[in-house]
């Protein structure tokens, strides 16, 4: 099987180009001798996960901050200048394919070749699979020939499914001891990074000289915190997406008859609908957020929808583009509470043509008011994380299917004077996934690569490899590493107010802050998307010429750097401390007393429990 | 409602970029002297049509070929050194909004003001409905601001409907003279072009100082002959049809558990199908043209699938691309014939649910086969042109039910030993409609709205703009134009044998030839895409480095130049002509006569229908 893996591809003219484009390095990882930083160490959100942390994952929590940098000062590690003895890394893509993961097993071989000629570099073939039955494939430059700035994960494979049992655990530790690997790579999601952080644990306290390295790629862009800026593949999946929403809402404004209802891909967070939106101006975004957070049923949703077009239509408007999230079915209460029950009896092993029968009362009313085709979708089992299977469930089409009847309704009460509403759905959630990467991200990717190199060369363990500033230029990325346990925390369920029960502790896929700037951003202008079809088309991606430095709105609206802006703290205080020396003068020592103790004063109550309590009244 | 129209777009990054952009004219077009040269009169295919020609359009029937050139010789007309009084023209979008139109609009409105900065330019809101009505905008430099190399047809709104009517082509008529217009330029594909054929014929009868001037614009590809190469927008089409499938591919590949069936745009035809099988290397092509041309039925087109399912699994291999035409249905024998049947019900004013019950014996049986979803699309009211509601019929899904239900039982017969067979479905109809056009279709559809300013100028009635040697370089680009009674002909339909029917007189949508150049690219590939997986990503459309300057295989491969060799043969008749006038030698004129009289007795035999008979025996 390993035969159909890493041959060389056809390549097209644009291809070949791609194939012989050589990413830009941020210049900490350009540099002749690359220093290592440790920051402080991490702490946890809560003292709930601390605890769970320090029982569960005691050999990994409380790691510090890394930084790499260039010109390693005198008290820094230096990762480049020692003599480098030879390693052996292994790889492994897991989940679904997203546009930029060859480059970052690309920029780990160049790094790790760069290093010690005699590193070596090996892929697991088909994801986890490979890694625990250890079917490999060597990375050598001819492998990588025709992969290089090219889409898919058809390298090497991918991982079907979650590491989830202890069984599975042992494997891959087996794998790596019989392998003698010193480095183990996991491209993948929050649920991949999480199986990074179980075999960092797992290894560290079976003494297994393997690191574990997690690195940030999924499509849906909700790895993110405040050390991930962004996610390798969202920007591409974006661009790819918005280059067809805005085709269609030209479509649309073109042919003047057609509502079309389109679900992207993004599975139950909306980040890849809003920046959609920001990008293309489409009339409507249903955002699963702001679904979930007014709790809008299906009714609500409808009508709020049937409201523009019968807006529209007084304004001889009969066409019109609305955009939705893949999840958006988990984010309506009563189709997530509908859900749960019949996951719950599938679970318990009752057959899906009988689920129906067996559940609440209400559920059935509710099951049962549904169309034959969305029926038979919710009744397929759950995925290994235990969500739906999202891109099955044709929510567009209930909407549009549910919209038609309400318009049918207010024609014959005499509300609505419009013409005929024909809707045509859409789900975009295979169309991106093979793309060829985006500049940004070729770039971002090939550089991660290098800095997980640099993680398993100063022996660090259950580390995320990062790159901060990503919203400015190469020039100015900061690469650096966070202990993956520092993502990682527990959601708490309520269902009943007086029993709170702990869930798994983990990092959890992010949804779109409804508080945040990008939102903010879609906020201020989405009243004249309804009416005005302002449509935008940012066209297709682009290699050469305008256009193919631009970000996502997503990136360039995010939080600046928080992890520049701890390293900066940290030198912040190393100057404090050179320049208040035994030996300085009373006035130094004083000025930096009382200005030191204000400092201190200040971040100690606003960082207590009861200040941010405060600020939420 | 004409607020809607022509108003200022936002641009993205991108946008600005190309309305910025300036198309490259051929010598021809940019010449100080644009000179006019009148080739032979042009004739019919067959005697039939012919007399069908000469009986209902007498007018426009046998006018000749026109080629446009630099430095006009002393003999031919100039249409840029007299004087230009000034002329009004009117401009209507036909049929699907197409990638390029707009630029058109651009290249004839440069091209007028070019000639007299008093000539004007009025766009028909909303297609024929505003040439019937008058709804009209005046196209100036401020309305094409935003709109120059962008996609869609949202400058003007388009036709939704073929022009039908006596009624209909008087309104237009009695618009062309209120509005005083010199000149009507209708864009679209072969419906339309036979529309402006009759609306040419009816104001030449009428004696309306109108001239009617087509231009070949639609998203199937299927206005070819010897005059038209290629239709502006196909290009683009192919593009991001291509940019879809090639992604799909990478995903199938890397994800090894789905079968993906695609069904491309292109109504009945199978060009663009075809063309991104050359662009992507899917493992399968279901052409249209293949199917019919070997009477395959549905069970025969299943099994096929159903056979390279087998093959594939047999080799580890549980994924698969399959594309195929939009229009296949109207392709497969049996289901074009139940189409046939429930369409002649439907006119017939049987109401759409008692149309099964009227069914012949064998028609109600493969009828009722159907699952209920394509049952209820097979009796949707067939379109204005008498086609089914080609984009409505989901065969591609169809078709993976009956591969899936076909697999399940070699499975049980135990032939079939490979993984559960997972089809996912797409019908590509939409997404690439609004798309911004290649910088091919900017730069021809510029060029051929010049060429449409040079007929009227000319004073020329019932042509159609074209550009011929487009595969070359476009300082290589012919201008001209050819009677557009030149390129229809008469169907004959024969159900029974014994009684030919005669159809109407039309040009007919070009399908792909089985004997060209492009299948046969195909055919000596296509064997090895059913089991190589050597799938080849064209990528997204650039607009500059490389890949921004490649054609389609379609163009490449197609037929050189038959326009610009018709004019090649006129200058060597006209040298012969030059050289032996009387008073010279007897030598030179015994030559000449030797040879022509030879040329042209092998021409006559060639040319005999006997021998055209022979060749196909």
């Amino acid at each position: 099987m390993s035969g159909f893996y890493g041959v060389p591809k056809d390549l097209s003219v644009l291809q070949k180009q791609r194939v012989e484009y050589s990413p830009e390095l941020p210049p900490s990882l350009r540099a002749e001798k690359i220093g290592i930083e440790y920051s402080d160490t991490t702490t946890s959100a809560d003292s709930l996960s601390y605890s769970l942390l320090t029982q569960y994952l005691p050999h990994t929590y409380g790691q510090p901050l890394v930084h790499f940098v260039e010109n390693a000062a005198a008290d820094s590690g230096d990762c480049t200048t020692k003599e480098h003895p030879v390693v052996k890394v292994g790889f492994v893509f897991c989940g679904r394919q997203t546009p930029g993961g060859h480059n970052v097993v690309w920029g780990l071989y160049d790094a790790l070749k760069k290093n010690n000629a005699k590193n070596s570099l090996i892929g697991f073939i088909g994801g986890s699979e490979g890694l625990f039955a250890q079917k490999t494939l060597e990375i050598t430059e001819d492998v990588l020939a025709t992969y290089k700035n090219q889409g898919g994960y058809d390298l090497l494979g991918r991982t079907k499914d979650q590491i989830k049992t202890t069984h599975q655990l042992n494997e891959a530790l087996v794998s790596c001891q019989a392998l003698e690997l010193d480095g183990l790579v996991i491209a993948g999601g929050a649920n991949s990074n999480n199986d990074a952080a179980q075999l960092a644990e797992l290894f560290a306290a079976s003494k297994c000289k393997t690191k574990v390295v997690g690195v940030p790629i999924t499509l849906h862009g909700d790895l993110k915190n405040q050390f991930v800026e962004a996610d390798v593949g969202f920007d591409t999946i974006c661009k790819v997406n918005s280059q067809l929403v805005s085709n269609i809402c030209t479509d649309a404004l073109s042919a003047e008859k057609y509502y079309y209802f389109i679900r992207a891909i993004g599975r139950k967070a909306s980040h890849v609908s809003l920046e959609c939106a920001l990008q293309c101006h489409p009339n409507m975004v249903i955002l699963g957020e702001e679904v979930a957070s007014s709790k809008q049923t299906l009714f609500d949703i409808t009508n709020q929808i049937a409201d523009v077009v019968q807006a529209r239509a007084q304004k001889d408007k009969n066409h019109g583009v609305i955009i939705m999230p893949e999840g958006l079915v988990e984010s309506i209460p009563e189709m997530s509470a509908l859900l749960n029950e019949i996951h719950s009896q599938l679970k318990r092993g009752v057959p899906a043509d009988d689920v129906a029968s067996q559940l609440s009362p209400w559920a059935s009313a509710l099951f049962e008011f549904m169309p034959p085709f969305i029926k038979k979708q919710l009744l397929l089992a759950p995925e290994s994380d235990g969500s739906a299977q999202l891109s099955q469930i044709e929510l567009e089409k209930l909407l549009a299917q549910m919209v038609e009847t309400e318009i049918e309704k207010r024609k014959k009460e005499g509300n609505y004077k419009g013409k005929k509403f024909s809707a045509i759905c859409h789900f975009f959630g295979y169309q991106a996934r093979g793309s060829l990467p985006s500049k940004f991200d070729c770039d971002y990717a090939y550089a991660l690569g290098h800095v997980t190199n640099h993680i398993i060369s100063a022996g660090l363990n259950g580390y995320m490899a990062t790159i901060s500033n990503l919203k400015n230029s190469i020039s100015k990325w900061r690469c650096g590493a966070a202990p993956i346990t520092a993502m990682m925390s527990v959601n708490q369920f309520a269902q009943d107010p007086s029993t709170k029960t702990v869930g798994k502790l983990a990092i959890f896929p992010a949804t779109v802050d409804l508080k945040g700037k990008t939102y903010e951003m879609y906020k201020k202008n989405c009243t004249s998307y309804v009416m005005d079809d302002i449509y935008r088309n940012p066209g297709p991606i682009q290699y050469e010429g305008p256009g193919s430095e631009e970000k996502t709105f997503t990136l360039c609206t995010g939080e600046e750097d928080y992890m520049g802006k701890i390293k900066d703290l940290q030198d912040h205080l190393h100057k404090v401390q050179n320049i208040v020396k035994p030996g300085c003068s009373q006035d130094v020592l004083n000025v930096a007393l009382s200005s030191m103790a204000s400092v201190t004063k200040i971040l100690t109550i606003i960082s207590s429990p009861s200040h941010s309590d405060h600020s939420y009244l």
